[in-house]
């Protein structure tokens, strides 16, 4: 199954998403919190971050759910310091954190297809909360 | 100035975006956590966000993030309690709860334009986090 990671500036942010996800899709799949600096502040921190993906992983790759920011270039930095088999198969998903983490947990827990789960990222992106 | 609520399911993520947003924003704004049930469970509760509204307003209005589903729902019912005055100037914004929090919390610290708001909230939507 495809792990995530949650990568927010805010480790409350982070330990919250894991537990709505958890809500919404089962405990099925990993979600791994990456969220604040190691010693709990505001911030990001690639080591932390590559850590989380490595427990994230079972396999079958993982995806990356940032906020702002320097998330993104913290996530990167964590991917290069990767193995190259894991890394080949980790994605930072350009989707809201909140909204987009719970809606690919629940297709993660149905699918295995990378494809799908970008798919899945990209419509909770577009998608209006109020039509 | 024009308050915030954040009505997550979560009040882990709710709590943590408040940090954030007075972290990039500075302590001079309302931002209320309206997140989870009154007795700290995952879901939203109406009474909980009308309270954390009346909190958030010091008479220029209030602007809402909500994440998923019912939290829409929960802060439209929210905003029905309200006294006519305040329910006339308090919205729920389209936007991501993370990104477009922080976004807002920084701009409604430099204007009160509640027109401005929405247009940042607007743009916290359609930025894409990866270019």
């Amino acid at each position: 199954m495809i792990g995530l990671v949650i990568v927010s500036h805010s480790n409350k942010i982070s330990n919250g998403i894991v537990d709505l996800c958890y809500q919404m899709a089962g405990k099925n799949i990993k979600i791994i919190s990456a969220g604040g600096t190691s010693d709990g502040r505001i911030g990001t921190d690639p080591i932390f971050i590559k850590e989380a993906i490595e427990k994230a992983n079972d396999g079958d790759g993982v995806v990356i759910f940032a906020d702002i920011g320097s998330s993104i270039m913290s996530s990167e930095l964590a991917i290069e310091m990767l193995e190259k088999d894991l890394q080949e198969k980790t994605y930072i998903l350009d989707t809201p954190i909140v909204e987009g983490a719970v809606a690919v947990a629940v297709q993660a827990c149905m699918s295995n297809d990378i494809q799908e789960i970008l798919n899945v990222a990209e419509e909770a992106r577009q998608t209006r909360k109020i039509s």
